[in-house]
C-alpha cells in the first residue's frame, strides 16, 4: 500500500503540479505486489489485483526520513549571532534565512532608519501577519499602556502573543531610536532551555509538556486567549514550540497535585531561562533589526528611563514562508555549482577533442534546442558529460584505459536535483553509443578517434540481445538523441550560447 | 504559590492593562499562607515570609476551569448549516461568529458579486492571512495548473494548505460565477469523523494521532512543507486539529510495522470521512460565501465541465481573531440586558417612591457624575438597585416585610461582568444605610418613609461594634457615597440623561 500510494506515474500524479490524483480509497483494499524487478536503477513493481505497474528509483526507495526542521532536530544551540548587513542582504539571503531557521535569529544591520522599513525587511522573509495591533506596531512608551511593553519597565524573557493561536512564528523588531538609558535587549533560546530542563529534571519537563496553560490579552476591542503547554512537543516527543510569558498567564485550574507539580516545574524552567550563561545580551541601535523565531527564542529588554527616547517598530511573520524561500534558493544552488563547473574545469581541454568540455556540452544543448527537443532533453544534452568531473574516476583515467562510467556517475550526481527525464538519457548516453555501433554500421564510422578509443574501454558494441534489451527501454530514444548531439558537438568553429543562456531552462526542469 | 501567582492587587497586576507585573522567580521560594480570613465575599490571605496580603473573591476561587473551545470540548457536531444574509450581517454577527467557532462554518448569502468582496467578508471575521497565493486567490480553471483545485477535476474532502505551519485556520470561499455542470460543494466535519474513529477503532485513532505526516507543495517560487499528524490532540488528549489532503501527502518514512499500522488506520479514517451521512452537500451560487474552520471542516467539490464558467474567490484568516470578536461582542450582551431592564421593569413604579426605579438609578448616577466620581463608582450608583429585578425575592416582597437582600443579589449578578470596584459598593449600599443611621442621627431623619420602613426589615441601625467593623472596610467610603446619592435620587422633578448616555461608561468599566 505504501509503494502504491507513492506511485508517481502520470496516471497517479499530475505531471504539472506533482499532486496525487487519487485518494487512499481509490486503491484496491487487498493490494499485493504481483511481480517486482530491479534493473539496478529502478525497481518496477506490478500490483495485484489490478495489474497497475509502478517504477520506483532505487535512490527514492532507499532515501532516509527527512528530519522535521521545525523541531529541535533541525536546530543548533548556542552558536552566537549571525549578522548580515542590509545593503548586502540579497547576496546573503541563504545565510540569513538559515540563521533564523537553524539558530533562531538573525541580526540585520544598516536597515534604513525610516518608519515602515520593517515591512521591507519582512517582505524578504515572507508575509506579514496582520493582527489587532495592525500590520506594524510601535514599541515605545505610551500613556495608559494596555501592554507593559509600552512602558519603560523591564520586560523579562518571553515569547510574544502566547494568547494567540496560531501564534506568530516570526517576529521582527527594527530600532529607529534608542537614546534611553537602559533598554538593552536580550535573547534566550527556549529550545535549549527546554532541552536543559529535560536533561536536568525529566519529570518537570514532562509536566510542562502535558499541562495546557491559558494566556489572555484584552483591551477595548480585543479579547484573545489560547491554551497551550509551555513546552509543545510533536507526536514523537521532540521539542517543537515554547510559550513563556508571565504577563499574560491566566490562573491554572487543575487538580491540586497537578498544580503543585506545575508550579515546581514552572519555577525550575524559569530558573534555567534566567541563567546568565544562556542569555545573549546586545543593544539595538538605530538601523538594527532583529528577526527571530517566536516559537523558540524568548526576548527581553532591560528597564529604561521613560524620559529617554526609545522607539522600535515591529511586525510578525511566519516560519513556513521562511523555510520555503530557503528551499527555493537551495534549488538554485546546484545551478551555481554547474555554472562554476562550466567556467572552471569544464573550460579545460576535452579529452582528445579540439573543443573544451564546456563548449562541447553547450554545442550539444544547442543542437538539441535547434531540434525542438523538450526542456528536459536539452538539459540532458547540456549536462551529459558532468560525470567526467563529478565521478571518482577522472576523464584522464578513462583515456588511460579505465572505464570511469561517467554516464552513470553523472546521472547519479544530477539525480539529487533533476528528475529522471534529465538524468536517464545522461545515464544511457554511453550505452547508446554501444547500441548504435551494434545496429547502425555507418554510425561507428563517424565516431571521433577518441570516442572510438573509449568505445573499447566501455565494452565495445552491444551484442544483438543487449541491443534489443536496450531498445526496449522507454528512455532509449532520448538516450540515442542525446548521443547523436554528443557526437555532433565537437566542432571548434561553432559559436554557441554560454551557460547563463541555458540557466533559466535548467531552473524550470529542476526537481521540486 | 498558585494563590500568590494570581494576586490581582495593584502591586502585582497592572491596573490599566491587567498584566502581571512579576515573574515566578520574583516570588519567595518557600512561600506559605500565614493567615487567611473569609468574610463571605472575599478570602484575604497573608503570605509568609514576606507578609504580602492578597484578597481573592470567593467567586473567583470557586470558578471552574474554562473549556478550551478550540478543542472538541467547544464544538457541536451535526447541527446543520447556519445561514446569515450579508445585508443583515451586522445584526447577526454573534450568530455568525458562533456558528463558525462552534459548528465549524457559516454560509453567508447575498454577498455582492464583485471581485474582492471576499476581503470585506474576511474583515468581519478577523485579519486576512497573506500567503504565496496572495491576500486573495481565484479558484477557476487554469492552464498548467500547479494545484488540482484549478482544474475541473473532482476534489475530495480535504483541509487546505496542510503543508503550511501555521496552517490557515479559517477559509473563505466566495462564489462569483457557477454556471458549470457539476462543481457542487461539500463539507465534512473532521472532528466528528475523528471522534467516530476513536469510538469505532481506538487503536487506529491512536496511530493517526502519533504519526507525523509530511505534506508538501511546490511551484516555481514556493516549496512549503509541514509535518503534523492527521489528527492533532491537545496535551490532555482532546481532538484539536485535523489535516487531511491526499494531493499533497508525502511518502511516509517509518519502520515497517508503523507504516502497515498507519495505512490501515488512514484507510479506516478515509472510509469514515467518505460516509455520505456525514457530508453536507450544497451548491454555491453567485453571492454565496462559505466561511469555515480549516482545522476542522474538510471541504470538497464535485467535478465540473471545464467548458462551464465557475469562479470562486477565496482567502484565509484565523480563528483566534474570530473568538476575540465574539468575546468582545459578548461583553456588550450584559449592557443590552441592562438597557432592557431600564426600559422595561425599571420603568415601573419604584416601591413607595414618586419616581420610577429607572429614573431613581439614573438620578443617582447623575449625582455621582456631578460629584466627579470615577467611572466605576458612577456605574455602582447607576446599578445599585438591579438586585430588585434579578434577585429571587422581589421588591414587592421586601415591601411586604421580607428582606430581599437586593444589594447582595445585585452585586452577585453584576459580578459576572463588572469588577469589584462596581459590585462592592452595590453590595454594601444597604449596609451603608444601617451604618449611617447608627453614626449620624441627622441621616436617619431625612430617609424617605419607604426607606425608613425597609430599614427595619433590613436589620435596623448597626450596633457600635458593627459600625466600627463596617467602617474598617476599604470599600466603606464608596458604599456610603453610593448610599447618599441613592437617598438623594428620588426627586420626581429632576431631568436626567437616559441609559444610553451611561452605556459607554459601563462599557469602559466592564470586567475583561
Amino acid at each position: 500500500m505504501w509503494l502504491r500510494d507513492n506511485c508517481r506515474c502520470a496516471q497517479c500524479a499530475d505531471p504539472v503540479s506533482g499532486q496525487k490524483l487519487f485518494g487512499i480509497l481509490d486503491l484496491p483494499a487487498g493490494l499485493t505486489v504481483d511481480d517486482a524487478t530491479d534493473d539496478g536503477t529502478d525497481v518496477t513493481v506490478r500490483f495485484a489485483p489490478d495489474g497497475h505497474v509502478s517504477r520506483f528509483p532505487r535512490a527514492w526507495l532507499l532515501a532516509p526520513a527527512t528530519p522535521d526542521e521545525r523541531t529541535e532536530e533541525g536546530k543548533q544551540f548556542g552558536t552566537g549571532a549571525t549578522e548580515v548587513a542590509w545593503a548586502d542582504f540579497r547576496d546573503n539571503r541563504t545565510e540569513a534565512l538559515e540563521a533564523l531557521l537553524v539558530r533562531g535569529f538573525v541580526l540585520l544591520r544598516g536597515v534604513p532608519v525610516a518608519e515602515g522599513a520593517v515591512l521591507d525587511v519582512a517582505a524578504e522573509f515572507g508575509y506579514v501577519r496582520e493582527t489587532n495591533y495592525g500590520r506594524i506596531f510601535d514599541v515605545r512608551v505610551e500613556d495608559n499602556a494596555t501592554n507593559l511593553a509600552f512602558t519603560g519597565r523591564e520586560v523579562t524573557p518571553h515569547t510574544d502573543n502566547p494568547y494567540r493561536d496560531p501564534v506568530p512564528t516570526v517576529q521582527l523588531l527594527h530600532c529607529l531610536v534608542n537614546a534611553a538609558t537602559g533598554g538593552d535587549s536580550g535573547l534566550v533560546d527556549g529550545f535549549a532551555a527546554a532541552a536543559a530542563l529535560r536533561a536536568e529534571d525529566p519529570e518537570a519537563f514532562a509536566v510542562l509538556t502535558r499541562t495546557p496553560v491559558t494566556f489572555r490579552y484584552t483591551d477595548g476591542d480585543t479579547d484573545l486567549s489560547a491554551s497551550k503547554p509551555l513546552i509543545g512537543l510533536d507526536p514523537v516527543g521532540r521539542i517543537r514550540e515554547v510559550r513563556f510569558n508571565n504577563r499574560s498567564t491566566q490562573p491554572l485550574r487543575a487538580p491540586h497535585a497537578d498544580v503543585i507539580a506545575f508550579y515546581a516545574a514552572y519555577r525550575t524552567f524559569a530558573e534555567i531561562i534566567a541563567r546568565p550563561a544562556g542569555r545573549l545580551d546586545f543593544r539595538l541601535g538605530p538601523g538594527d533589526c532583529i528577526v527571530f523565531d517566536n516559537t523558540r527564542m524568548l526576548h527581553a529588554r532591560t528597564a529604561f528611563a521613560e524620559s529617554g527616547a526609545r522607539h522600535l517598530q515591529g511586525c510578525y511573520a511566519d516560519l513556513d514562508a521562511v523555510a520555503s524561500r530557503r528551499a527555493v534558493l537551495a534549488r538554485r544552488a546546484p545551478l551555481d555549482l554547474l555554472a562554476e563547473l562550466f567556467a572552471g574545469p569544464g573550460a579545460a581541454d576535452y579529452l582528445g577533442e579540439s573543443v573544451s568540455q564546456a563548449a562541447h556540452m553547450l554545442q550539444a544543448a544547442s543542437l538539441a534546442e535547434a531540434a525542438g527537443a523538450p526542456d528536459a532533453l536539452i538539459a540532458a544534452a547540456l549536462l551529459h558529460d558532468v560525470g567526467h568531473f563529478t565521478g571518482e574516476i577522472s576523464g584522464d583515467e578513462l583515456m588511460a584505459g579505465v572505464d570511469n562510467r561517467h554516464s552513470h556517475a553523472g546521472a547519479d550526481w544530477l539525480a539529487a536535483w533533476f528528475p529522471p527525464a534529465v538524468t536517464e538519457p545522461v545515464r544511457l548516453h554511453v550505452a547508446a553509443k554501444r547500441y548504435l555501433c551494434a545496429v547502425e554500421p555507418s554510425y561507428r564510422r563517424q565516431l571521433s578517434p577518441a570516442s572510438e578509443y573509449t568505445l573499447t574501454v566501455q565494452g565495445g558494441p552491444m551484442t544483438a540481445p543487449e541491443a534489443a534489451a536496450f531498445a526496449a527501454q522507454p528512455v532509449a530514444a532520448d538516450a540515442v538523441a542525446v548521443r547523436r548531439w554528443d557526437d555532433a558537438a565537437k566542432d571548434p568553429g561553432t559559436d554557441v550560447p554560454d551557460f547563463a543562456y541555458f540557466r533559466p531552462l535548467l531552473e524550470r526542469v529542476l526537481r521540486r
